[in-house]
């Protein structure tokens, strides 16, 4: 049986992951892409940077806006190896992404599916569509090996 | 009757917020503030800078940091003229801001004291000590003055 490969942009996100693992970052990468192509790419930098908001998903949607000239990036999709955090959701929220793909679940930090449920909550200025679970074992592997070298 | 005055990162924090309004952006500002001294400033500037991250807490935050060289403010406090949004909130909670003062309520799309209340959440990991009201009329009036001249 050969497995049915991931979509590329998720394979970047996991590129981008396994990268900041060996930069000694929690390994989270995340890509927003328009019509296919890839856009704006990110990685947990927060220890490098000296910044406690360069989360992958921050630094994906900064490039993408940079890109367009646009502090919205309406009809862009977010692929992420975890599930956002309370800070990139609401990012997700300010910059209109359309579609949210995340790998992994975060049951203690995540705020989509879990926690604060940002986008469940009646005030949510805009709403994605979000997908869950593609990519889910290998970005859940990347995390379990960083943490268990750090034990 | 003189009126007490505001504490002096407050009236930092609306006089960039104005410095935002002249700008032509949502009239928000903050500033970080550690042993007394400010370390971090910020206004809103999604518009001007096509970020739509470019909030005045995170921006404060970001300056902040890259002046300790720590991705971590403990021991500082963030003063800011408006409610957190959840993105925002986010980031005081990463960044384990020790104290935070805010001026007026956001009833849409704070997430202190409204929608998402973050810092009251189960699985929340940092709780800032959390001070509302210094300077809500200043900078409620800052706020409507924008909005009443763009309706």
């Amino acid at each position: 049986m050969t497995r049915w490969p991931l979509p590329v942009p998720m394979q970047r996100a996991l590129e981008l992951a396994a990268e900041a693992a060996a930069a000694g970052e929690v390994p989270v990468g995340a890509v927003v892409v328009q019509a296919g192509r890839i856009i704006g790419e990110g990685r947990n930098a927060p220890r490098a940077l000296h910044d406690p908001t360069a989360h992958a998903e921050i630094a994906a949607i900064r490039q993408a806006a940079a890109h367009l000239g646009s502090e919205r990036l309406g009809g862009c999709d977010l692929w992420v190896t975890l599930e956002p955090c309370p800070m990139c959701a609401g990012a997700i929220i300010h910059a209109r992404i359309q579609r949210l793909y995340y790998a992994a679940p975060d049951g203690k930090g995540g705020a989509v599916a879990h926690g604060a449920r940002l986008f469940d909550q009646p005030a949510c200025l805009h709403r994605p569509e979000v997908y869950g679970g593609m990519g889910e074992g290998e970005s859940a592997a990347l995390l379990q090996g960083f943490f268990r070298e750090r034990r």
